[in-house]
Formats: structure tokens, sequence, C-alpha cells
């Protein structure tokens, strides 16, 4: 009888955040690569271009001057996907045709003046006043509106259309699908076993390791038990935390140290600037605010699309879309992978 | 007071058959796209290439030799993500460390002889020949398998690493995410109305019209009014139907003709070789053959990635993949457009 060994033998694995199951079949890393590669990221990016419209000073495609910004600097999105003031579509009668009034503001940050830097090549206080915008944002939103998705499109490849460092915030009227779904499942796991779910996971993943990838007194950051894209991780504070205006001012500082030691691992796997989307789940805020909402424990997860290397992704398609997704190396794998790497960016290296 | 219009206002749309919502902002196709073009599909693909370990007659990287076929060819994938043979993971007593074990297997299936046709340039008893061939597989491996996933990702954009017209088969021993989800909510829905979901929707889209792209006496297929990929279509037929195996011989010429002439619209829609991943859902199989599935209608998901022109796709990132998916002009404007495309392929009038 043989006996089970992860790297080797196709099983699944049970997300709890989401309540789905991956399958996870390492020994198809040995197939060979014949399809789409993609073209690397650009790596001589000008500081600054007078025809990008997120750089300082600079006049947007709508007519507005950005101001001579020199942190970080928020406006409107030019073409937002949701607007404060969209009229309600009314009701169909039939419960196949069901649709709901969506209203919401969208906002673009930029986390740096200059175009050249992104948040692993920018200084610690930097990143400290990326977070405390990122904070103020969720306050100020977050007052009325439920939800405030905070998410970075990092690359080309993730339909990131500017390479200026910056984020987009979208706070809507309604609980997006996937925040809604970790509610769900946060909640009842609380009820179940009467601790946060994140707060037990962490503590879990501390104590076993092999998938641990940066850690630090107060942050902890996996790749998780039940990850999907190859090098996804889950960044996260062992506090229990409900949301990132709850943030200390030391936990602030701790973050932005471990966002830079995670993304600079990120940029060190393949020497590129990594492609990933990210975002942050907190507990909902609005009229939220005044619930208990114990259950939840702040986190931020990361997308990365890259598998074999700067130029080979993983595609989520056919049996993915359709059934279920599938991964082609083990978590273990890729935290090991992570977790070795300098913690120097190859770019401060090389100067 | 403005009045709601589905193209200028976003709003919310429900989809009943995975319980979530989509965000629908139709006015987003006015901002200009700065971000990655892809390349459009090789056209010019020799009909038989020695290298090709698709084509007849040719020897597979592990050695194996096709046949000399001259229709479909089914063959055992070289690296499949299913084996039969996996053994079991064993069980963590913790709930955060849950796996299962996962067996099946994977089959690829060539659609014709040639590697420069596809689907709708080949003859209608050619792709009849496929749809039997399909039939054929989930019969044979639904006998014990729960779950018998047909799936077709098609073009490089997709993941698809030749060129030569082909699908897949994988079939496990487990109830895969997607259509677990599915089972659910048809389930549900049929319990409440005492109906098909799916078949009360295909009358009901067959009254509406504005959303029907191509339809038959027996089939139907409509860009569904919860789509989230932009020319996203559901294809299914107007009888209760459970299964691919339970159609009958006039119903498969039938869905050969309506498959022909969506995908020549879909190729019409952009004059390229349209890439999409699609895949069949009916009701499950093994042990699943002895219950009661009258809740569930059959059905074929089409989903291309393609939004503005043969180059610009539509990226389902941060957003999407942190809150909820996002669309960006409406099913209606999307149904409207491929219906009034020509039946008579591109490739065809070039001649
Ligand atoms: O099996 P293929 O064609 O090599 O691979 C393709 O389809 C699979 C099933 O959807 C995916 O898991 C792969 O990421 C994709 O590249
Ligand atoms: O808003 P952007 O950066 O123009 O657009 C990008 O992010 C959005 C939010 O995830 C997506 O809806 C778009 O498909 C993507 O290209």
């Amino acid at each position: 009888e043989v006996s089970f060994d992860a790297k080797d033998h196709q099983h699944l694995r049970y997300n709890p955040l989401r309540d789905t199951w991956v399958l996870v079949s390492a020994h198809r890393m040995k197939r060979p690569w014949a399809g789409q590669v993609e073209k690397p990221p650009e790596e001589h990016i000008p500081r600054y271009d007078p025809g990008n419209p997120l750089c300082p000073g600079n006049t947007r495609a709508n007519g507005k001057v950005n101001s001579h910004y020199d942190s970080t600097y928020v406006f409107e999105n030019d073409f937002p996907a949701l607007q404060p003031d969209a009229p309600d579509p009314g009701s169909d009668q039939h419960p196949l045709f069901q649709s709901k009034a969506a209203r919401g503001v969208c906002k673009v940050m930029c986390f740096h003046p200059w175009s050249d830097v992104t948040l692993p090549l920018m200084k610690m206080h930097e990143v400290v006043k990326v977070i405390d915008k990122w904070a103020g944002l969720v306050e100020e939103l977050g007052a009325t509106y439920p939800w405030v998705q905070i998410f970075e499109n990092k690359g080309a490849m993730m339909g990131c259309s500017n390479p200026h460092p910056h984020c987009q915030v979208w706070a809507s009227n309604f609980l997006p699908n996937e925040p809604a779904l970790s509610d769900r499942c946060q909640r009842s796991y609380y009820q179940k076993h009467g601790e946060p779910m994140l707060q037990q996971y962490a503590r879990q993943e501390a104590e076993r390791k092999e998938r641990v990838v940066v850690e630090s007194p107060d942050w902890l950051a996996v790749v998780p038990y039940w990850a999907t894209w190859p090098y996804q991780t889950l960044l996260l504070p062992r506090r229990h935390v409900l949301r990132i205006t709850d943030l200390t001012t030391e936990e602030r500082e701790g973050l932005a140290d471990i966002m830079r030691r995670l993304l600079t691992k990120y940029d060190n796997l393949f020497e590129i600037s990594f492609p990933y989307s990210m975002g942050w789940h907190g507990a909902p805020t609005g009229p939220h605010l005044k619930e208990d909402n114990s259950h939840w424990q702040l986190h931020a997860h990361y997308y990365p699309p890259l598998l074999r290397s700067a130029m080979v992704k993983k595609f989520m398609v056919g049996y993915e879309m359709l059934a279920q997704e599938q991964r082609d190396l083990t978590p273990e794998q890729a935290a090991e992978k992570l977790r070795n790497l300098p913690e120097e960016h190859y770019k401060n290296r090389e100067n």
C-alpha cells in the first residue's frame, strides 16, 4: 500500500472562509507547458511621465487636475462602477428576473508621488501613510456604507492599466457576495467553536509553521491550507482586530514592515515586479457598526496569478470555472519557496 | 427624477443558479482602455503538424501513439489532475485543516482529425459525432462516478495549449463546488415553485426575446439575465432533459445545428476564432442515477473573456475576486449584438 504524500497524490482541501473545496494535484507541475506566455512587466518606468493621469500636477481624462501631492493622494474614479445616485431598477415580479439598486462611490488612491516605486520599494514611513489613509477611508466611507472594499490590481496581467503605484476603494450600499459569504462562514464557526475562526487559524499556523511565509510579533502571513492561486497568501493580525480602523499605531508600523517583507519575497520569486490582486476584508460597516461582529477578524488576501515563471501563469479556466478550483503545487511547497527567499529586494541588491 | 435605464444606471442582478449577485455598470464601457492587449489567435494553423501530439498517428509525450482516427478520438490525459488510485489523505482532527480523498479520471477528446477546423467550421454530421461521444462518455464514466465534467478551453487566452480542436472530460468521486451549488439552487427552486428552474427560465426567455441569441424548436441560447462575462451564454433544451445521455437523435441534430449557429456568431463578433471556456452541467450520475433529480435541467455554459475587441478582454480581478463580479455592458446589449450578427461564418465568406 502506498502511503499518502500531498506532493504526489491529489486530494481535496476545505476552505472554511468560503465553504468550498479545492483540488490539489501537485504532480501536475511535471507536465510541460506549451501554452500562452505572458509579457513580463515593464522594468523601466519613468519617475514622472507628463502623460500619466496619476502623476502629481497632471490633468486627468475629465479635465480635473491632480494636486502636487507628495505623499498619498485620493480622488474620485473618473469612470466609477458605482455612483451615489443611481435610480432604483424597480422590481420584476418574476423570481428569475430579480434586480436591486446599487449605489456607492469609487475612489482611486495613489501610494506615492513617484511612478517608479512599489510598496516594497517605498520607505517604512511612506507605507505607514498608505495604511493610515486606508483606515481613514474606511472610517469616512464606512460611516454610512455597509461595505468598503480596498483593493489593488497590480500589473497589466491583473487588468491594471496604469503603472503608477495605486489602489482603489469602492464603497457600496450592499454587502457584496464574497464578504457576505465570509461573514456567514465566520459567524457559524464562532457560534460553534466560541473563538473567531481566523484568530484560531493564525495561532494554529504559527504553531505548525509549514505554511508560514513571514511573521512578526503582531502579524502573520501564510499560504493558507486551502489556497487556490499558486502563491496566494493570507495576511492577518495575531490580536483579535475587527477592522483596519482598529489597528494601533504600533500595529500599523508592524503591518508596514510585514507587507514590505512579504512583497519583497514576491518580487524576488521570479525577479520581477510580482503581479497580484489584493484586498482587505474586515467586519462590515455602516449599519453593521452597531452590531456584534466578534466573529470577524481583519485580514488581507493576496491573489497572484503566476505559476511557473514570470511568463507562465495559472489559468483558472474550464474545470475551475465549471466545476472546482484546482492547484498544481501544494500550499506547503509554495510557502517553503517564499519563506526561503531573501528579504532584500533584488532591485536594491543590483545597485 | 431620472427614470431607470439599465444601460446608464448601475444595478444588481440575481443569479438563481449560484445564489449570488452581479453588479451591472454598463456606463463603464465609455472609459478608455490603456491596459493589457492580447495577442489575437493564430490564424494559420496547419491541417496536420507532425509535432502536434493531438494529430492522428502522432506520438505523445509519454510515448503512446494516436490511432489514425478519422472522426472523434478519446485518450487518457497524459498529465491527469485526477487519477483512479490516489491514497486517502487521512484526517486531521482540526476543523480548519480538513482534507478528503479525490479520485477520478481525466480524458482528452479530439473533435476532428484536422487541426485547422473548429466546431462552427465542421460539418453537421461531424458535430453530431462529437455530441454522441460526449453522451457516450457520460454514460460510461457516469456509471460509477457522481460527476463527469465535459469542458472545452478554447484559445491560448483560456489556457489552452494546443490549437487542435478538442475538449476534456474529468470524472470525479466527488460532486465539485459548482455543480453542488447549482444542485442546491435548482432543488430549492423546484421545491418552492413545482417546476424545474431552467425549464421555466427557458420559457420566459423565449417569450421575452430580448436576451435570445439563437433558437430552434428544441433549443435556446440566451445571454442570461445574470451573465457575468461580457458575451456569456446559456444553451438549453426546451424539453425537460436531465442529462446529455437523454437527448433523442433529433435533439442531438438540433444541438449540432444550434451550436454551429451560436459559435459562428461568436467567431463573427470580432472576426477571430472566439476564445472561451464552455462546459455541460446535467443531473449528477453514479450513485445519484437512482435518485429523483427532477429539479435538474441539462445546460451548457459558455464563458468567453473578450470585452471590447479581439485584443481587449474583461479582467475579473480585484473587485471581482474580493467582492463581487461586475460587468460593463448589459446582457441585453450583448444579446442584441450577437443576435444581429450573420449566421454565415466569416471564413466561409472570405472564400
Ligand atoms: O489541461 P490543460 O489544457 O493542460 O490545462 C488547462 O485546463 C485546466 C483545466 O481547466 C487548467 O487547470 C489549467 O490551468 C489550464 O491551463
Ligand atoms: O478600474 P480599472 O483599474 O480600470 O479596471 C480593473 O479593475 C476593475 C475592478 O477590479 C475591473 O472591473 C476591471 O475589469 C479591471 O480592468
